[in-house]
């Protein structure tokens, strides 16, 4: 199956209780692709880059699979590019800049053969370009899945209500979907939400693991207990990854086999976490992943009579 | 298998974002005996009461296969009283006030028959109180499972290092297991705090579940999302009720039983929060808790291949 990226291209400049670490490619739609890449090679990415994007990455993403036509080259700007600080407890963090450079004339054109994708992605963007893109598909893609953040929420609600009516799949954290449904009980949240539009909701719970719902039943997929949790950028985009590559792979859309893609993307945001930036997603082996994948059916897993 | 469980008996006033409710029977003596109750009927409770607590109560609960023999009825006191607001997250809590009474002269004396149970609980205490019920122990039980509290590692620490050595399974919270380790990551912790003694960890995380340790093995019980929490106090007392209820009816102390234990304490949890105190655990079916455990079976059953 064909998948399409739509998301960001970024330098990241993160500091964490662990460490530091400056210009590190990162972005949404990096973490997605790269994620679903171990699961299928037929992506495209669609993005924006300024001058100072290193070539030997996208060459790196080619070799993986990840089709980079779609990533728009400006020659007189910067990529974009965030900073943060992560505190103690790894959930919360808080953004010292965010420099958008290049990203404040992402005006997405979707390529010929790229705009027919069986998956579209749209990572957390402007709502209003997530809802351009939509409109350019040539035909409906047989599954939409979204991404948003908060800050859309406060700034552009109307037009991310319009974008959740063509999506089929949401993924947002429990305090964005508190935010988004005004429900404390994530139960109620959920109902409230898929009323929007949405046939599925996944609500991300970082080290709590993260829920599925559809309107008649509930999944939850726990998170590993680590070691050390170094850095969490792009752990939810990575997990957006895993689950779209494993649907991708498996080409089934039951909500049976979305639980399966949850625990995959479970899985992959496990690795993402243990090393900044991409660095562990970069070199990860199959045999790491079924590994990682086994203690995820174990944790879970008891007896009952 | 015979459970002797020691813990506060005590009147709560709570107030929650639903509603208010005076003097409710609350104590985690009376929690953990109630939800064993649903599995075995060989229980003893050891606690104290004043001149104030409701004879039908007690009546009650020996009609559960739950012996009150081992309460100490104090005829010139009042009973402990405990009064808390709960905060929206309803996992924050303040405490408003706190009335020792006859909780200021707890000394508990095990009765004969009660001194020989196969599994000790000691609920949340002064520690130097659980030290000298385990003293007066006639001869080891085969299980002892321990709860404390941050209060009682602020204050008490030395005597709680010595309880934990005679331990075998400790149920903390989050925030208790990072405060006794040092440690922020719960795997680090739990280590730190196997270390220390209890053989088995227990880490409860309310609406997020609970997970289990041993020295090598991790597993992980959900928590179901529900509609609506309604009142958390005493959850972590009828959590742990299940889990030795479970343990005394199946009587196999194995890491594999202790998980399905944990499910059992998951299960009866979720209903100790649906209702003011214990009103909801009163009068459960058995239906409505093979029920629930069936839905704490499918929330994380999924298929691979």
């Amino acid at each position: 199956m064909k998948i399409l990226v739509v998301g960001t291209l970024a330098f990241d400049n993160i500091e964490t209780p662990f460490g530091k670490a400056e210009r590190i490619v990162g972005g949404a739609a990096n973490y997605i692709a790269l994620s679903a890449s171990y699961f299928t090679n037929c992506i495209d990415i669609v993005s924006i880059i300024g001058n100072d994007f290193p070539e030997d990455y996208l060459n790196f993403l080619d070799k993986r699979g990840i089709n980079t036509r779609g990533i728009e080259k400006v020659k007189n700007k910067k990529s974009f590019s965030w900073t943060g600080r992560y505190h103690l407890d790894m959930n919360t963090r808080d953004t010292l800049a965010t420099d958008l450079n290049v990203l404040e004339d992402f005006n997405p054109k979707i390529p010929n053969n790229a705009d027919t994708p069986d998956i579209l992605m749209l990572g957390n963007l402007t709502p209003s370009v997530q809802l351009s893109v939509l409109n350019q598909m040539k035909e409906r893609p047989q599954l939409v899945v979204l991404d948003t953040m908060n800050f859309w929420m406060d700034t552009q609600l109307e037009t991310l209500l319009e974008v959740l009516k063509g999506v089929d799949v949401l993924t947002i954290n429990d305090e964005e979907a508190r935010q988004l449904s005004g429900e404390y009980s994530l139960k109620k949240a959920s109902k409230r939400i898929l009323d929007m539009g949405p046939k599925y909701l996944i609500i991300k719970k970082g080290e709590n693991g993260a829920l599925l719902f559809n309107e008649n039943m509930i999944f939850f997929a726990p998170a590993l207990p680590l070691e050390d949790v170094f850095d969490p950028t792009g752990a939810g985009d990575t997990f957006a990854g895993g689950f779209i590559g494993h649907l991708a792979k498996s080409e089934t859309f039951s909500f049976d086999n979305f639980k399966t893609a949850l625990i995959h993307g479970s899985v992959m945001a496990s690795f993402c976490v243990e090393d900044f930036g991409p660095k562990r997603l970069i070199k990860l082996k199959p045999t790491e992943i079924n590994n990682r994948l086994q203690q995820f059916i174990d944790i879970v897993q008891f007896t009952h009579s």
